[in-house]
């Protein structure tokens, strides 16, 4: 029979389905399209030698000349930016139409200069620095006083949405929390309350007393596959020490998110055949970046099914594949 | 410069892109493959004579033999239900995991004997049929005492989710009301206690005062793009007459639904060349279904674009398309 699990922070519920359930193997993709990529392609405004084809950088690794090409790791202002840098933040409400005027921040860092790689194929360092980039650009993102949260995701391959071969990631600073994070707010608030415990702090625990759906650890953090995971291998990686905010990332945990990072990308990438796939940081909005109730996460969700019409009128899920199944499956993938 | 704008009732907010917008005749597809399909496929389970394929059936009209033929839509316990027919509700919390057994029922409604036809194909008549059925097995899911809530839906085409090319809709009648169902309510409750109105007619009237996002109007419907339309093209039809339930359409409303259902439907094919959609009806939970301050509508989201890391992580969207534009595009658009 299937079960139906709740994500206990978002509250969601998930059909584990049973009678369409499928062996962790069968998500396996067809083959890697990053395998037969170019390292540099001239057209690709992302690849070192055309600076000059994006707005003037905002970061680099190593710093330098903004138009020299011996970066490792570059960010820039998106050029299709979903929100308006320049402009006031004006909010309107008529009638029961409310709007607030679409200012904020878009960047794209451009994780390699390499066209071809990918973080699952990059080394611990190359790791390492993308993510000291990530960290300085929303700081900077949030430093801009009209926005309230930052995104930070990444989009790899058309099924998880994206056009562009170029291993990059983006950050978009809103100028509003949003609805669904505010909800993720108040349960966790709810459930400090009632515990004195921070409900992530509570959740890891658990996690790893059970081990089941482990699928990596090191020093400081811990991937596993939630037990109401939403899609097919939809994985988090916690950081065991407390923090509501990403931005609080200590100098030492840095690089060990880089290697849980890699080997865990690496492992969906040789399981599964380098499967598309959304990576999203989670963290607290500037203004609960000290509660005690929340704790930062990343998110990592391989586009291998579709969402449909019950997906979208009940804001439920239909999950065809076992968390602890599919866990154990990518614990058995060598990651190195 | 973009705008953000809400959803009032599910609190999502939605930047209409500008710098990324598109013109409403940019959305075409490549062109319909329906025209192209058979109207009988020997091996397709919801053809006629294939009768026997299919789980026992629950409904035909009209009404004759199981195993005949000569109906005009059918509905059939799904072969791959997500949810078990047999068996108990136990909810069971151990440490933080919440987990229901996974029973419910899941039927799949057949809307018509052609392999090759679509909703905005038929006549008004044939999606009268239809919407009949729809009613009448949302009814007896309901029936069964486990079942707290029904999700009636529709996936048209591959982006939608579905690989059966046959026209047919779904039900999931699940023993629990979803998060997001609940959200709705308590919003919808929260605006009726501090204004005394319902939060869908209260919409209803601006949006038909204002005009600009009105599709088509008929005796007792309203179609129309949200003013925080999610992605390009998504729809509403709202009922005129306040009823917090599906369930509750009068013999007189059914003719006036089918009608404009055909015709919206009918407008996407011939503007946008046959589009992928979700159709989701979005109604009252079972304890729900007097109440005053909750409606019921149908919702229609063409699948043109894909969500990634962006909404996964914030729960806020982009949409390419002005609603406005896309709502004028689509009156231009011959419904006949």
């Amino acid at each position: 029979m299937p079960e139906i699990r709740q994500n206990i922070i978002s509250r969601q519920w998930v059909i584990i389905a049973s009678e369409r359930a499928r062996r962790p193997d069968q998500f396996k993709q067809e083959g890697s399209v990053r395998v037969e990529l170019p390292s540099y392609v001239p057209t690709c405004p992302f690849c070192p030698k055309n600076e000059k084809m994006t707005p003037l950088e905002t970061y680099r690794t190593p710093p330098g000349d903004p138009m020299s090409s011996n970066w490792r790791v570059r960010a820039v202002p998106n050029k299709f930016a979903a929100l308006s840098a320049e402009g006031e933040l004006v909010r309107m409400n008529v009638g029961l139409k409310r709007t607030i005027s679409g200012v904020g921040q878009h960047e794209v860092i451009v994780e390699s200069p390499d066209h071809s790689t990918t973080l699952a194929r990059m080394d611990d360092a190359e790791v390492e620095q993308a993510i000291a980039a990530y960290l300085q650009r929303a700081q900077s993102v949030l430093d801009d006083s009209r926005v309230e949260h930052v995104t930070l995701f990444k989009n790899h391959g058309p099924a998880a949405g994206t056009s562009l071969e170029h291993p990059h990631a983006q950050l978009i600073g809103t100028p509003v929390i949003p609805h669904e994070v505010r909800d993720r707010l108040e349960t966790a608030l709810g459930f400090y309350d009632d515990t004195g415990r921070c409900i992530f702090c509570a959740t890891l625990e658990e996690e790893r007393e059970e081990g089941i759906r482990i699928v990596e650890e090191n020093e400081h953090f811990t991937a596993f596959i939630p037990f109401a995971a939403l899609s097919p291998f939809h994985l988090w990686i916690y950081p065991r020490r407390h923090s509501a905010s990403f931005l609080g990332m200590s100098d030492e945990e840095i690089p060990s998110l880089a290697r849980i990072l890699r080997r865990t990308l690496r492992r969906l990438y040789d399981g599964l055949s380098d499967p598309d796939y959304n990576l999203i940081i989670r963290t607290a909005p500037k203004e609960s970046e000290q509660v005690r109730y929340y704790h930062w996460y990343l998110s990592i969700v391989p586009r291998l099914t579709k969402t449909a019409g019950f997906e979208m009128g009940s804001g439920m899920f239909i999950n065809t594949a076992s968390p602890e199944e599919s866990a154990q499956f990518l614990r058995g993938v060598e990651a190195e």
